[in-house]
């Protein structure tokens, strides 16, 4: 007998409809001998609902108040999955975050899980009942409700497989899980059967929005093995594992497309030590974070100081750093918002010298100019004109993922 | 420095608008030198909403999950009520029903309050914070969430004021206050200054809606000031008190009239002992409330058992009475529906003989015709036929308590 945690996320809870759908799934898994803790998100626009609702009631409402709010949206979830799953005759029960003890530290609408306490869900899944657990929330020392932030409930789901030590948790979406790229873009992309946590942790950073990151870093640190899968399907998604030797068979198990950064540059400025020191302690002040940083020393003792950031801070990324222009001597700023980020992603880089000069040889071929690189041992991203974006995707994914993949494939 | 606790209803908090209107309130009753505790219902419509969801997953949901549904609407609602205090630069801190532990039975749906634990709400205020308490809401000794039925906002706020030994509680209401009758019907109906317990129990348990019962047998039992007012202006409402040596002066202090009830009739039954324990054991093993009783035993040994049920539980009442009628041996069952209850309570009546005999001369001037009479040391009741009940309410009103005032007033 297996013990699976499942966690269903909004739009698979959007409805009454497909409460019932998601209850059926649940109880099947059930049937098929095993013991089941399931983690929904609340019903698909219902956070933004409430949201808007603290809005109207103040331009700048209390953090703690608003995770008192937010969480109604996953209590309200976990009590019609089990009000649906007990109409099918299969026993269930809700937990909420203060039920089961999911502790945070007390940083409100950002709380990171510190520890479960599993007695209870243990306990509920041997006597034969569903456990149902409401994503997204905890508890502080205190007592008072925390919420995790976006896409919290997959974290939520792999804390308590963690914490119960699931056999699986499988999270399930509505695409069919992890692709080499997005299929909307490239034909050729195909759904990769198993992916190591490290490559997914940079796909996921890189702009794979299938899973949220702080619940693969979880699951890479806990060793649970992630299943993301459709809530609309029953074929075999993805699996998020710990690297396997045949991993690193493959160069490339991904190419990303992020549109959501910005570049800004100071330009000229004189190379004084401390200079990055202080124009990134200004960025991040105003509570910025910052992704790429290229710098370039010229000889004449010079420098172009350029960095990303993400889009919805671009105005008040510029207004920093133009604040700091003078104090630091630069030439002046410049910024261009119409860029986007492409990334592959493989284990096989590791071992395999010469994959960056092949994606810059691919794209130099299309005669797409490279405006920013940066590399990691599994990943290579590029900074390029936005409306090359598609196509750079395209010609990536064909030469080094398709092609590469008749070499040696990890299908 | 008094310490006050204050209780809004549904609407008062129906919108984002209301909400910060109630803050205002709040506010000013915390400037104005007292220390103050809220409890709130869920915004109004949302719970009836959350239970159309629950109907809509489940024809027969799941009652523990039902209230963890359901307990969401209040959480919502101290939530916005504690940010807009915060927006006003008031401090301000929500508290759940598992976070003051307010302890109930698990009788999910229709819980009862056993205990709270109210440290931290003395120290909130002490520390010059508002605590804004979820109504209606508590958790068992399994820590599951439990609710306490419709109306139990106001027994909340009562057990908080009697757990901290608050200086009075304050029902908010969209009525000014407790009236001597509908001023709907009689034009001559008044706002009464005070009423003792026991005749509110009375009222509310007669067909005045203004409080839920069990918040009144609360309030009597732990000597909490009740102080019935409107949340639309800032007069004084109505001092719900322990009994008063004046207030025996008046001898009717209201007059009620209940349409919710239907009569059942089962004709000529040869009178034995058990017969009634056979019925309402009946009755009441299909969990219907039986209000008003009469028997009427003739001398040819053959009896009328008339009783009056609840107007939703009519049908069922007639299908178990029908189903007993032969086995007793009665002649037939008789309902009426166009029935109503109309009632006159007060203080009063224990000392003064002869407000029954009024009641019924009263009644008899205008030809409407007495069905079923029952009467308690501080009340009478009558049922009449439903046409009648308007007018019976005025020719009352004026005869017993506009007349009885121009004597012994209480204002």
């Amino acid at each position: 007998m297996a013990l699976v945690v499942q966690k269903y996320g909004g739009t698979s809870v959007g409805s009454p409809e497909r409460i019932r759908a998601v209850a059926q799934r649940v109880a099947a898994t059930q049937r098929g001998g095993n013991q089941v803790i399931v983690t929904v998100s609340a019903m698909s626009g219902e956070t933004n609902r409430l949201l808007a609702l603290s809005k109207e009631v103040s331009p700048n409402p209390a953090p703690r108040e608003v995770d008192v709010l937010l969480a109604t949206g996953e209590q309200a979830a976990v009590a019609l999955l089990a009000i649906a799953l007990d109409d099918l005759g299969v026993p269930a029960q809700s937990f909420l975050g203060h039920q089961i003890r999911i502790e945070t530290d007390s940083a409100f609408g950002k709380a990171r899980i510190k520890s479960i306490d599993a007695d209870n869900l243990r306990s509920a899944v041997t006597q034969g009942q569903v456990a149902v657990v409401a994503g997204f929330q905890g508890v502080d020392a205190q007592g008072s409700i925390t919420t995790l932030g976006r896409g919290g409930s997959d974290t939520t789901a792999v804390a308590v497989a963690a914490a119960v030590k699931a056999d699986a948790c499988e999270i399930y979406t509505d695409v069919e899980g992890v692709f080499t790229t997005d299929p909307r873009i490239c034909p050729g992309a195909r759904k990769l059967a198993r992916i190591s946590f490290d490559e997914m942790l940079e796909m996921a950073s890189l702009g794979a929005k299938v899973l949220q990151i702080r619940s693969v870093e979880f699951a890479k640190r806990y060793h649970v093995p992630l299943h993301v899968r459709s809530s609309f399907s029953d074929v075999d998604g993805t699996w998020v594992v710990p690297e396997e030797t045949s991993m690193e068979d493959v160069l490339v198990s991904g190419v990303t497309l992020d549109r959501d950064e910005t570049k800004v540059t100071l330009r000229h400025v004189p190379d004084r030590p401390g200079l990055a020191a202080r124009v990134f302690g200004a960025i991040a002040g105003a509570n910025i974070v910052v992704d790429m940083i290229i710098q370039n020393a010229s000889a004449e003792g010079f420098t172009d100081l350029t960095f990303t950031v993400p889009r919805a801070d671009h105005a008040q990324a510029l207004k920093v750093v133009n604040a700091l222009a003078a104090e630091v001597g630069a030439a002046g700023v410049a910024t261009d918002t119409d860029v986007a980020k492409v990334s592959i992603v493989g284990l096989g880089m590791r071992s395999h010298a010469g994959v960056a000069s092949t994606m810059f040889q691919v794209l130099a071929n299309e005669s797409i100019n490279i405006q920013m690189i940066s590399t990691s041992e599994i990943k290579v991203s590029v900074v390029i004109d936005a409306k090359y974006a598609e196509l750079a995707v395209r010609v990536l994914h064909e030469a080094l993922v398709e092609r590469g993949a008749a070499a040696g494939a990890r299908a």
